[in-house]
């Protein structure tokens, strides 16, 4: 057999060898705009392999079904778009492949657009076989698009994105203008690969149309992709639009969830949402407006609560504004299968009654689902879930039918006729386990159009022996689901090897200066014992552990504000047992002031960070995932930390985590911990604060405000278990009541009080 | 020829006779009952001719399409349904037939119901060649619907409607449940007779979903039906869901408009407005929201304005709320054809950013059109007209492209690149008279999608030869449009002869009690001179003069509070030349005060009106089109003109029209004329309030509010030229500036001011 493929694959080179004759190759962005502007019908432009620096392509042409003008890579993957470049299209059937975008940015508002200008767009064209990575604007404010389509029937398939953190979605569908609408776009077998947690709100994956347009048909389909940890905000899918449909899409580990935001009548159908059984931000469905069919799909270990819960069915604003929630209507959930995933069904998600008094009346989600059918559903809990369905507010426009779950004995509340059954399960592959067996004598619900669920999870057949479930066989199954090859470029892995760090011992700052500059990313700088001088910043623009086993500081009297570690875009640094004292008008840590395309990170442990102005000053628009000090002592510094520029009120913060666990604070003056997230939009749910097991001493005396730990906005704040002593200070911290902020076992003297505010006044963002 | 159908027509007799042998024949409603509870599939069920009162008929069944369930009259308009009375339909292809529903009302929520339960709808079933006239429930209040759809793939069809005075939509297609959406109900070939002016909101002659189903799939077609004086309000159709068909209807002098209120792509094509060049509440088509095209309509003689232009393009407010107005988008106004009608293209109607100030944020309609395109139409004044396009706020967002005029030499102000032509006119039947010829030379706009304008208004192809203008050819062409024999029952003429009225002379009040009650309808009594004591109040429950040539006087003693005449449904009474005088405690005319279930009206001409406690007094929920008091006094009486009973705030008022034209008022206490609409609801347009050369003595002086002339609420109210005199109030009277409330030379002395308000405040009736 494999002789055979050879000999074939020997066929097609020399028949694509000869097919080259009527190629057009260039090799220039001189030649590739001549071409372009010369292409007819069944063309095939073919760019050289190598770099191609700032090129703006305009791909304008009139190709036919038959005879497609093509724009493709001399070898897939080896034509690299670098530097500002993007690449429009409009005309008909046009096709592009093979093409790299990375080390760069778009200057436009997009990288890809299917048109050319608001009149001329692209229609039945695609991208394919493309890779997009860290192709990000240099400010994180500085929102665009990766992919944006306009026109209708055209493709973006088999291409791995990956690595956005700028704001704006990754692809969008856009539909302003009839040339847009009933595009029956297909977004198929792509691989969308990490995008990390952005920090508030504009982070989607793939966006269908906004609120503007959400009275139109797209009829876009969604299928066949994975989703790999796309984490960049709550929504990974945002469906704005009409007749949309969202199938047979993996995501797996992904902080978000497919989300029926604006627009009715979507298909979510035979998709699997697979989490870890641990982390609490993989979401499932959030279903809002009309009309839409929530069938076949897979729930595996998904422990989203509330807006992120496998099945969040949302209260609507009576008689909504066009870009808020309107009541669910008309949905039908039926034939779903949940595994080990919590309280998978939540209705009256977002209800808002309680803040009636200080929200406008047009803000108020009170508005109970009606004429929703929740049928011929199975739940399979391994550890038993009391509570399996939650009610925020009543589900009394709710039918439930033939609904069965397999609790392994734990007593439901609040159970709407669930049926209690002993279920068989089986490993179907890529580790899911799934109840297959013990309810085929349920009688599936025969709903209103119910013939229209034509097949199971898999595509068998429901005509004949139909069952309640996702799956109807029990037969050998083996999903592959997790083979990335099955999705994407077929030139591109994002699978990394595991490399063994290196470590570079080093004994002097010179040493240790030239050692960080020449190290590869994660590798381990490890110091002699020693008082290091430094007068320059010590610059972290990759993954690096700086670390000593003995008795090591670093002293550091470079420029007022400057920083001894200057944390640049990738730069994720570990500091482990330093010593860090400055001359006080330094920073120990802090961003670039501007260009953080990229995101840092930073964790300190067991050090002493003494005698700065600020201990770490993140500037607006740079980004962590995660900021995490422990058993570190701050002391005589006149600012601790301090992420509180990001000021427009747009949802945004600089931090997703700021963990301060078992560290000492004495005497900071001002800003002794100061987390800023500004602008009401009740589906952001970052950042997040714990604070504990520390001591805060002398410390907020120059506070302005007068509270010494400022959490405003903060979604999930903890203070637990802390020592505030001698803190010249009215508050300890102001916390947000209505949100996820709490306090609890702190040894309080002379240092005010920890006030709670239920309602926070805040500006809204939308 | 005629004797070959003669032939054909005795063969068809006797072909139904043989089939009658199948059927089965009913002549009672336990009959009926029985025969529907076993009605199989091909079943005819025959009701016998006669009267069939208080029968509410539910048609379940499962007919097919081949063999359908029937229940027909014995001769169709020969079944007479009376009484409280209604038809229930759910199942699968049945139909009704022949049906006359008079006399009487339904004591459900509507007269026909395409379901029997919410669960239970019909499909494929029609109702055909029936007839529903005046049944309307007893009170005005009382709203509910004649015709409700549900269900899908229903008709009405060939069906006469006339006469729905109380409250709700004559037919309204209801798409709540997915068992209603996509319904492809057909609405065809029916007469809707006159609907009176029903006075404020809810008087639709179509409605299609609701606000609260707007984002619903409706595609429904209203087709080739005629809407003839369909007066109910300002929407005749009210398109509220998605992707309907109004097409080849006529509308004519019908006080309304075709409004696409809520929903999206709506298509308006091949429709003719006929007007009379005169009243200005004939209307176009109103346009608010996305994607509607409205296509190949021919204008004649329309002249509303503003919201009834025959173009009227309204702004939207940002984001609005489910219920109110979202902005337009994406809509083609194409090969439209206007004679005659004014101002036909208005842009930005409803904006009131000029009451910012004094509306919530909410209520302001600011928005205005996008990416809309006006282009290839025709216009054609015989005099012309200096606006033709009129920007009630800027139309940057709206494409003018291949638009003619002739304007008959008139100059045109703010022109959007209109082509001014000579064009040839031609009569093409049903008087009406088109421009033809002119034309050729402008090359029609290709906007996006045009391909699928395929015809012109009369059907023939735009392939070759396309043209701007609602029609194509120059052909003889001769419409015969308003042959009513096209449209309704075809057992059924709303044509009535006009019949000469019969004129009772009499002498004694016995002699008029006795001749008025006999009197038909149109009928005058002519009064001899004298005095007439009357002790119980004259019934007036049909069209009737009551006059005199000589000196007459009527002297009413009846009971306090009684009326001199008792105004009852169906009573519209012209007195003329006559005294009427009470003895204090009476009112000279009044309606009901309950069971108002038609209009009444009332005319008085050179009369005297004195000593009443009311000289009217209309009571809650009673309505006439028009009131009328010329060259009459009314003098010493407790209250004058009474008509503020409708105080529920949900927009209706008494009286369409309220004139009083030279008429002397003295010593009229309080009410002298209280006229009240309440409720706040940018689009109803009444009522109509006029005053002139009038004079008002020693009037007002037990007035509580001190306010002479009551029109809070009143839409349209102009006083001018009148004299007052000696009137202790503080106002005459508190108009209301932002709507069309006027006053001008008006003499005053010792009787307060006239003032004007811009922003009265209301209640929001949404």
């Amino acid at each position: 057999m494999k002789q055979f493929f050879k000999i074939f694959i020997i066929f097609l080179v020399i028949t694509s060898c000869d097919e080259k004759k009527s190629n057009i190759i260039v090799s220039s962005t001189s030649e590739l705009t001549d071409a372009l502007s010369k292409a007819v019908k069944g063309d095939n432009i073919v760019l050289k392999n190598g770099t191609y620096k700032d090129v703006n392509i305009k791909f304008v042409g009139e190709g036919t079904e038959d005879a497609p003008i093509t724009l493709s890579a001399e070898t897939a993957g080896e034509v690299f778009i670098e530097g500002e470049s993007s690449l429009e299209l409009s005309g008909n059937y046009l096709q592009v492949s093979g093409l790299f975008f990375r080390n760069g940015h778009s200057p436009k508002k997009n990288v890809i657009a299917f048109r050319t200008s608001p009149k001329d767009v692209a229609n039945h064209s695609s991208v394919t076989n493309c890779v997009i990575l860290d192709f990000n604007n240099l400010e994180r404010d500085k929102d665009n698009l990766w992919v944006q389509f306009y026109g209708k029937h055209n493709e973006l398939s088999n291409c791995y994105l990956a690595g956005k953190t700028n704001g704006g979605p990754t692809v969008r569908v856009d539909l302003k203008g009839n040339q847009s609408i009933r595009n029956y776009h297909k977004i198929v077998n792509n691989h969308f690969g990490p995008r990390p947690r952005k920090g508030g709100a504009r982070g989607e994956t793939i966006q269908l149309g906004s609120s503007f347009t959400s009275m139109s048909p797209s009829n876009t389909t969604i299928a066949n992709n994975l989703f790999e940890e796309c984490n960049g905000e709550v929504e990974i899918i945002s469906s704005k639009t009409n007749f949309n449909i969202i199938k047979n899409n993996v995501f797996y580990k992904s902080e978000g969830s497919v989300v029926t935001r604006h627009g009715n009548y979507v298909s979510v159908d035979g998709n699997y949402f697979i989490g870890d059984g641990e982390n609490e931000n993989y979401g499932g469905i959030r279903i809002i407006n009309t009309g839409h069919w929530v069938t076949n799909n897979l729930f595996y270990k998904i422990k989203g609560k509330n807006f992120r819960s496998p099945i969040a069915i949302m209260n609507g604003i009576p008689k909504s504004p066009l870009n808020r929630y309107n009541q669910v209507t008309d949905v039908v959930v039926a034939y779903n299968t949940f595994v080990d995933s919590d309280s998978p069904f939540q209705f009256g998600v977002g209800t808002n009654i309680a803040q009636a008094a200080v929200l406008p009346k047009s803000e108020i989600r009170s508005a109970r689902p009606l004429r929703t059918e929740v049928v011929n559903n199975i739940i399979y809990n391994s550890e038993g879930d009391a509570n399996p369905i939650i009610e925020h507010d009543k589900a009394d426009g709710v039918t439930f039918k033939s609904n069965v779950i397999d609790n392994n004995g734990v007593a439901i509340e609040n159970d709407k006729g669930l049926l209690v059954k002993d279920l068989t399960v089986t490993d179907i592959g890529s580790n899911l386990v799934v109840p297959v067996n013990g309810f085929s004598d349920v009688e599936p619900y025969n709903g209103f159009d119910f013939d229209v669920i034509t097949e199971d999870l898999l595509g068998k057949s429901r005509k004949n022996n139909n069952q309640i479930g996702a799956i109807l066989s029990d037969e050998n199954i083996n999903l592959n689901l997790l083979d990335k090859t099955k999705y994407g470029a077929d030139w591109f892995s994002n699978e990394v090897e595991a490399k063994e760090a290196t470590t570079h011992t080093v004994a002097s700052a010179s040493e240790l200066i030239e050692k960080l500059n020449a190290a590869e990313s994660g590798d381990i700088i490890d110091l002699k014992a020693g008082n290091y001088q430094l007068t320059n910043s010590l610059v972290v623009d990759k993954t690096i552990t700086i670390q000593s086993s003995e008795e090591v500081t670093l002293i550091y009297n470079g420029a007022a504000n400057s920083a001894a570690f200057l944390l640049q875009p990738y730069g994720k640094l570990l500091v482990k047992n330093i010593k860090l004292k400055g001359a006080n008008t330094q920073h120990a840590f802090a961003t670039l002031k501007q260009n953080m395309s990229n995101h840092f990170g930073l964790e300190v442990v067991d050090s002493e960070i003494s005698n700065f102005n600020y201990a770490l000053k993140v500037y607006k628009q740079a980004f962590s995932e995660e900021i995490t000090f422990t058993n570190t002592t701050i002391s005589n510094c006149e600012n601790g930390l301090e992420l509180s520029e990001e000021t427009n009120d747009r949802g945004d913060y600089n931090t997703e985590y700021l963990t301060v666990d078992n560290c000492t604070f004495n005497n900071v003056k001002q800003n002794v911990i100061d987390y800023y997230r500004g602008g009401y939009d009740e589906s952001t749910i970052g950042g997040n604060l714990l604070v504990q097991n520390s001591t805060f001493t002398n410390c907020g005396a120059s506070e302005k405000n007068r509270i010494l730990l400022n959490t405003r906005g903060i979604i999930n704040v903890s203070i637990k278990d802390n020592v505030f002593q001698n803190n010249k200070v009215k508050l300890i911290a102001l916390l947000w009541g209505a949100k996820n902020n709490s306090h609890s076992n702190n040894t309080i003297s002379n240092s005010g009080i920890i006030k709670t505010e239920e309602n926070l006044k805040q500006t809204l963002m939308y």
